[in-house]
């Protein structure tokens, strides 16, 4: 099942993707997508809905993040080798966590904003996990069945503020808008094996990230029991599970996102964002 | 005016602390201490109604967060300047900012889980302040008029896991009950001048930190002001505004908190705080 919520800001509804693509109308099924509603075995009664008997969502609706009221977004440092070499970034023998701010997170289309006396937005695609249920010093199994579902994300980071601001990633990493998720959360019935989704990322056309889920260092599973040791995660907080080599510090001379640039990127099966970076 | 939320857990109701020190029902005028409940105009409405026609709440009711739906956690890094000195880190130019997961929020009198695997859990009393107006780019003077009021915090933190366990300092912070908050909300009107507070704590009766919040490198308003540069701050969002010299990372050799210590901690008009460590 592919779920989405879609609408007007202030006025989200869930829905779900029929399989002739369109959207469909989920609000008498569910107020939203959050809390106990992500449990997977809710999500099940879900998936059990006929779509054909939802109403219809007028095309070109605007895609809002695909989940509500997120808890909180951990980000997961160097995950793959190849790109932390390349930036620069030392691999730790077990994951490096960071967070977020979880109003960073926006639909799949919004526009990007550069923040102001920023001069080094960076992108980074990257496979986000939804966590449906409680885990605390969760076993790789428990972790395995605490997910809700996947979708794709964009750990945008402004790296002065991240790496030249005082110490910690916060700073970069938390802007409104750094974290477009989406546009589908796609439940784990639909989406098995995690670790055989390609991602990809082009700027104004030109391609820049491309690789393998499979090519984590630290895997999906393994990452929800390791953070659970530290912080209790709830139905609707995000893990981002790192990105891939490619992004904008890492080439010689680097490059960065600015206002009017355009980025897209999308995964197997998870589908595609498209983003207009503006001044703000 | 001092807002509190009470009850059993799950079953949380707002309250507020009368002229005798007793606590007084809200709920019947606002149905949780979140969101824009916090907004300083809808608190000044609460103000304005007569504890006298609350009901009473029964005494030795458990006390709870002071807030409801906590946002996001944001903390500040060293600032005071004895405080960092004494404990090895670095005063920098501009706040260190750092985030705390939500979920580690607890009630002033709940027990402080020692997590498993951890030897070496920390103390550190701090001012914090509760957001109750969104605040982006915000100016020290609406910085200013973006805060609901203060409470007591313990910043509670595991140094191994903050320090030694791969980079960034989420890992140490954000453990469930690593921040107790309370008893109190203190609205700004209770509490126009948050420059002369006094904290202290103790550890099985013995004085580990005191010291007033004037020393502070970064002041409240300019702190708020500073942060939303980052990060849109939104009503819920708390800011823990730093410690005093006197953790116990500080002392040579140094000291931590153990299964059975009892930690006690208050401030000037923002009550107190008694908490028992256990092992989980």
């Amino acid at each position: 099942m592919r779920l989405v919520r879609f609408g007007d800001r202030g006025a989200e509804r869930p829905g779900l993707v029929d399989d002739a693509g369109g959207i469909r109308d989920l609000s008498q099924h569910v107020a939203a997508l959050e809390g106990a509603a992500l449990d997977p075995q809710n999500l099940a009664t879900l998936a059990a809905i006929d779509p054909a008997s939802l109403p219809k969502v007028a095309e070109g609706t605007r895609l809002c993040k695909p989940i509500d009221r997120i808890g909180k977004i951990v980000g997961v440092g160097p995950n793959y080798s190849d790109s932390a070499s390349l930036a620069g970034f030392r691999i730790n023998p077990e994951p490096t966590l960071f967070m977020k701010a979880a109003t960073a997170a926006c639909g799949p289309n919004d526009a990007i904003e550069i923040p102001k006396v920023a001069g080094r937005v960076d992108w980074g695609v990257e496979l986000a996990v939804v966590i449906g249920r409680v885990a605390k010093y969760a076993s790789v199994e428990d972790g395995q069945r605490a997910i809700a579902g996947y979708c794709l994300a964009n750990d945008v980071t402004e790296r002065n503020f991240q790496l030249q601001r005082g110490g910690q990633w916060t700073k970069g990493k938390s802007h409104d808008t750094f974290c477009p998720l989406g546009p589908y959360l796609v439940t784990t019935d639909e989406l098995p094996d995690p670790d055989q989704i390609e991602l990809w990322l082009d700027v104004n056309g030109e391609r820049q990230q491309i690789g393998a889920t499979g090519e984590m260092i630290f895997k999906i599973p393994y990452l929800v029991s390791y953070i659970s040791r530290f912080m209790r995660l709830e139905p609707g907080d995000v893990i981002l599970t790192g990105t891939l080599a490619g992004v904008g510090l890492s080439y010689d001379p680097p490059r960065f996102l600015k206002p009017g640039d355009r980025v897209r990127l999308g995964g197997t099966r998870l589908g595609e964002q498209e983003n207009l970076c503006v001044q703000i």
